[in-house]
């Protein structure tokens, strides 16, 4: 699957226009400052990749706005939902809520959801610039249409030349890719639920910000009637640039489901920014992205001005005809949402919110773990438990995971790690079978420390395959088939935080744990989060 | 449309079995007890009409199960919410909550809905025997699937000979009618919201007992792919009885839209019931059915008892082509629930949560309205201002209800009526076009004092038309095209009601009224109907 969007290369032909545009990008916004958006969800028809469907959408749109902010901002975003019966919960993926993890926007984890007729005022700061997005977290909604980007400049400074970036262009454009299903989300989740469960199935578009084309709209009976290829709504993304200019294309994955193959006609591209971190730059023909990450690239529009070059997002790791698991679990563990926010059951101590037992720090059998063996037994057993971290902790999450069965080695509460744990992902249910699996941790970044193929060996790979020295920082991470890989983190911001696939299907499926860490130091909730479960009726 | 089912005559050979048969249809039930039911609610695919559609269920299935119980009972079902992202809420139709308001299970008027992971249990007496139903008063809920029976029989008493019913029948059936549709509730609620609005249109198919085939199945392109004419959930529904015998057919109607006339091939029926009350028994050959309404017929099996008979719901009182008004409102005002229960607050004083102007007692121009015009302005107020009743007080509502402009003569608090009020119904924005609107009280019975056709008239109508003597008491009534219905109720169940077209997308476009009586009166309200709105968070 594919999908394009056109690059057009523009003669600037009027030099203060020119300028003004270049300017507006580069410094269009001021220092420090509140940023206020009223967000109204609601359904509405749209016809993203041609075909008519019934969306969740802000504002009447879907993405929804980009957030544009400069570093040390306020963000206040006061969403209102206007869903009929559907409550909603927006996750503001990237951004660390340093001092306000209840606005993580995490249902289940750091509120209860926003009922019909609600509005509730998420309130955070950037701290630091970058790319990230947004995107709703509750059910399975963020497949619906809710998501967008979030890009935060550097501080310019008062005079306009404080902070820069470590390169220099001269113009951007943002980028968000997605997959997309005629099928409703209700649907996937009606047969991700049922027994024997039905798989969502590939998606049936790729959208690049927010549009697309489904290549089978005419020939497809299901979408005769229901296909438009005229519908404005999924005329091409465009994207202009200047002969001559160099331009930093912002991209970020929101998909579902899919791995993306990210490439430019024509055009290397130097990537610069990876989850909102700087990185040594090196050059690239394409770029894959997964699920939840962000990069930045530097193109520079130096190819034959008179014609247009294709913006292309490819599906890879994934055949379409993969045969997919029956479950999904961490240490045999498969996670389940609790009814009262973590967030608010452990910071006033709400008994039965939760299973008080922890979870497994490993898994039976984990040194002699086969990754390669099909995984003869679906069942793993259900919990909530999260992982409790000593504050100020160094986490290394040397976990494995696998569909359908993906093992976490514990969450070690060690200040100095000494063996560092992985992600391992091992063999599904199905015979030579194993997917790509990024998981993203909220209210952090974290290092890479290494990554290899087939099981994790904590006697070699730590000293073999680990880079100590410069790791890369990221918030989300990929796991490759049969493959694992190491992260750490520092357990120093006070909250609850998930840790999860960002596969929308996979997460929904149990594939997550949280983390509990300096829940102690976290100020006064605010009573706006609760509401649910056992925070229901002034409790 | 049309829809059948067979009645099957049974010749009974084994008289023991037979006899069993119909003890446990006529004394299946012991003396008053609380009886409890665990309901989970949860989205399943159905093929009710062999189209396949994901459906709200109860315990997997729609219609839910028939709650069946004796006089004096108390009834306790226990909610559990498993769908994803959708809150629900249960009325139970035609049960007067006499003590227990906030069990009505009206969202937004009686409680806050029901979360998805929580579990909500409805207590209540029923104290009258009848028929009844339960539905969701959420959203588009109902139609979606979440509907079923109420059954209340008369005491026994300890001897098994107690109070009895003013007639004699051998055994009962129960039949459920409904109409389906194809799109999502969730489709058709976006198109009604939406500007301009797009009407739900006819529907595809009814429904008897939850069973009834599209006629359509091969021939449509959109449901080719989706349609089994042999899926086991759109078998016939069939009523066995045996030859000789008389049958209680106890009828319900719970149509988002459809009036429906209902008739048994080659059998007289016998009215005996209607919403809980018996009436003075009459024979009909049909009997039209509106939503919301109840009806217990008897029949006696007295024909050829070789062959199959139908029972047949046909739609009446529309044209498929029906051209459908923009809005809807009453004395101009068109309704709109709050997101804080009335009943909380309005108990607790909650200032904010509605609009705490009184409503119009009356509408402009009232006594020269011409119910036959086209309605030119199509805006009415928008509004959640309650009617406030004196407690005890008799309330004559011979409030004028007009499709998009239903008039509302006034709350008349007085405790003797000098001039009733009328359900007026005049013409909507099309020429020469009105409705039939069945409107429902809740926590209450009426008198239907009278009605007629055209414009009522305060200084005729009372003494031409009122019958005083031995009015029919009801819950549902229907308002006719182009006429009007009086009714009366005494305002002597201390809490919050809603009174409403039962039409649900009429509701759901503001067709309807909230009164409140004797709020002050009414206990310690249980904090699991708080959470949403000014009670969110443990305010």
């Amino acid at each position: 699957m594919e999908l394009r969007a056109r690059v057009n290369m523009m003669r600037c032909s009027h030099r203060l226009l020119c300028s003004l545009f270049l300017a507006a990008a580069l410094f269009g916004v001021a220092a420090a400052a509140t940023r206020r958006h009223d967000w109204d969800i609601s359904y509405q028809f749209t016809s993203p990749d041609c075909v008519r469907k019934l969306a969740v959408t802000i504002n009447g749109h879907t993405p929804g706005p980009t957030i544009r902010a400069v570093q040390g901002d306020t963000i206040v975003v006061n969403v209102k939902n206007s869903l009929l019966t559907e409550n909603v919960a927006i996750h503001w993926h990237g951004i660390r809520q340093i001092g306000t993890p209840w606005a993580d926007g995490t249902e289940g984890v750091t509120q209860c959801p926003i009922l019909p007729g609600d509005t509730f005022a998420y309130t955070f700061v950037v701290d630091r610039p970058g790319t990230y997005m947004y995107h709703a977290h509750y059910g399975m909604q963020r497949s619906a249409g809710l998501n967008g980007m979030i890009v935060v400049e550097v501080a310019p400074g008062a005079a306009g030349d404080g902070e820069r970036e470590p390169f220099r262009y001269d113009g951007e454009h943002t980028v968000l890719l997605n997959d997309w299903w005629h099928r409703s989300t209700y649907e996937q989740a009606a047969g991700l639920a049922s027994v024997p469960m039905v798989w969502v199935g590939e998606p049936q578009s790729l959208l690049i910000n927010g549009r697309g084309r489904f290549v089978n709209c005419s020939s497809s009976p299901a979408t005769a009637a229901s296909c438009n290829v005229t519908h404005p709504d999924c005329a091409p993304a465009v994207f202009a640039v200047v002969p001559g200019k160099t331009y930093r294309f912002r991209i970020a994955s929101v998909t579902s489901l899919s791995a993306l193959n990210f490439e430019i006609e024509g055009h290397e591209m130097t990537v610069v920014e990876a989850d909102g971190h700087y990185v040594k730059p090196f050059v690239v023909k394409n770029l894959n992205i997964y699920s939840g990450e962000t990069y930045s690239v530097l193109i520079t529009a130096d190819q034959d001005p008179n014609r247009n070059y294709w913006l292309a997002s490819n599906v890879v790791s994934r055949k379409p005809a993969t045969p997919t698991g029956t479950a999904w679990a961490l240490n045999n563990v498969s996670f389940t949402l609790p009814h009262t926010p973590y967030l608010v059951a452990m910071k006033r101590g709400l008994l039965g919110a939760f299973d008080q037992r922890p979870p497994p720090e490993t898994y039976a059998g984990a040194a002699a773990f086969d990754v390669y063996a099909v995984q003869g037994n679906p069942n793993a057993t259900t919990s909530d438990a999260p992982y409790r971290l000593r504050f100020g902790s160094v986490v290394d999450r040397d976990a494995p995971v696998a569909p359908p069965r993906p093992r976490l080695l514990g969450a070690r509460l060690r200040r100095r790690p000494v063996r560092p744990g992985v992600l391992q992902n091992a063999n599904m249910l199905a015979a030579n079978s194993s997917e790509t699996h990024p998981w993203h941790l909220h209210g952090h970044d974290f290092w890479v420390l290494g990554h290899g193929a087939g099981r994790f060996d904590p006697a070699v790979h730590p000293a073999a395959a680990y880079n100590l020295r410069d790791p890369i920082m990221k918030n989300t991470v990929a796991v490759h088939p049969f493959g694992w890989t190491a992260i750490r983190f520092r357990a120093d911001n006070p909250g609850v935080w998930a840790f999860h696939c960002h596969i929308e299907a996979h997460f929904f499926m149990g594939m997550g744990i949280v983390f509990e860490e300096g829940v102690d130091r976290v100020g006064d909730l605010p009573p706006e989060i609760m509401g649910c479960g056992k925070t229901r009726g002034g409790h």
